[in-house]
């Protein structure tokens, strides 16, 4: 089973579990676990793998709609140095003050691959699920897609500097409270933007339909894209990106626009079934963990 | 740095994090990373991984005189095997159903070795820390100690299906909801009873005398121990079992005893200074998962 199914099945499992985060109550609370062979690639900092690991977990909570409020991370490393551990948890804290949230501690392990666990937590009255977009609805994207993959570029060819900025994204946490009254669906974009598209629709049993231009694809991926083919690979498949994916109705779209205080760009709209790009079959592929 | 100067370290920098579980308002909340190499030994079945792994952090949870409300734990593995994973999801929610808890799902990562991060929450008005012991104050323990010893003696010789059972431990949430009005410090002994009373200690800024014929051995080490050396090694330093560590004013205690839902014993006296057994130091030593 890769980590794929194994999720699939899990969801079919637990209450909550196909939404980017569970809901008890009036809070939201969401786990992730990265480690180094899939998630750190050589000249990650231990401050961007503390922001990056943290910020994960904060945009399942921002693709509920709530608030962010807490966050703690277990930590794990072959050796546990001052300086590393420091530095981590300065990312870690960096994040979650970047989102007016408070980064309260975690648990360190000696463990033979570099492996992060983070916890969010969030409150919100009214969570928004994948499962409720209606056809005509429109299909907005938060920022831009590519950026982690263009960063995977950067780390590659020796700029670490650079490709360590661009792992480090901001959690869309205010712009999910700005979108969550009028979202009738909303989730992340962590498994790439086809992929998205594929699970809110199968959540929300509808379709969607998507026009290729208008993804917006990160200025970065200019920098180390050779052709449109790779580009289009960065922007819709690569994931990583951390970017919402929401469906909003038509009429309460320009408002919403106008709210979200990041941009928001309309990709498509909700159908009754199929996920298409300019009217061909959009693959059900993006980044998998577990595949490797 | 040893896992133990690295939290000392962390401790100092971080609100909360010198206690069982980090207070944010009325909640609380904690998390654990375990993996198999130092957690897990061979024999020990994924029911009883998710089970004890999840159970660690609703002993935090418990520690701080919490209700405990929720949990979630990633989980990371080489093969993410249906089976396997559904055992897991099975002992995880069990725990959490003894303590009245909700098991609301997780994360799964492809992992080399099978790693497992769990986050249990609780709500408490007015969280005990480890901080509040007074001179004079009976130094109390819930259960017995040196299951976890015996368990892991019993995996070495072949009996895995008794190790698996002493392995699975019914955290205390109960006892610490009961002890918490009366308590002045109180902290879980997962890292053996001599190491918390150091903590404890050092935390309220006191000591403690303990009477060694006091401490309560569970029957589990009679089975393996050959002498009273290994006894007295098991039950006061091996650990992992999760058992609380309390702290209760002398005049209060009677009624505690009453309450507790399980047997308490009162190990010995908080002092001015020095930890103390029969007389002698007791060494601050126990079990630490970086050493190895």
């Amino acid at each position: 089973m890769d980590e794929r199914e194994a999720l699939a099945m899990l969801a079919s499992e637990l209450p909550g579990a196909g939404d980017d985060a569970a809901v008890i109550g009036d809070q939201v609370v969401t786990t992730d676990m990265l480690h180094e062979t899939t998630d750190f690639p050589a000249g990650t900092t231990r401050y961007t793998a503390g922001w990056r690991a943290v910020g994960a977990s904060l945009s399942d909570v921002a693709a509920m709609g709530a608030r962010a409020t807490a966050a703690v991370a277990a930590y794990g490393a072959p050796e546990l140095d001052r300086e590393e551990i420091e530095a981590f948890v300065a990312g870690a804290s960096d994040v979650c003050e970047a989102v007016d949230a408070a980064y309260v501690g975690g648990d360190l392990d000696g463990h033979e691959e570099f492996t992060v666990a983070t916890t969010a937590l969030g409150d919100a009255d009214d969570p928004v699920r994948r499962s409720g977009a209606q056809p005509g609805d429109a299909v907005c994207v938060t920022g831009t897609l590519g950026r982690s993959a263009a960063a995977l570029e950067l780390f590659d060819d020796g700029k670490p500097e650079r490709a360590n900025d661009l792992f480090r994204f901001e959690p869309r946490v205010a712009a999910g409270r700005a979108l969550a009254p009028d979202a009738t669906a909303m989730m992340d974009s962590s498994d790439g933007l086809a992929r998205s598209l594929h699970q809110l629709a199968e959540a929300s049993d509808c379709g969607v339909e998507i026009d290729g231009d208008a993804v917006p694809i990160d200025d970065a991926v200019a920098e180390v894209a050779t052709d449109d083919a790779e580009r289009r690979e960065m922007g819709l498949f690569f994931g990583e990106d951390f970017e919402l994916v929401v469906a909003i109705p038509e009429d309460r779209l320009d408002a919403a626009i106008e709210r979200c205080p990041t941009p928001l760009s309309r990709v498509g709209t909700v159908t009754g079934a199929g996920v298409e790009i300019d009217g061909e079959p959009l693959p059900d592929r993006g980044f998998t963990h577990g595949k490797e």
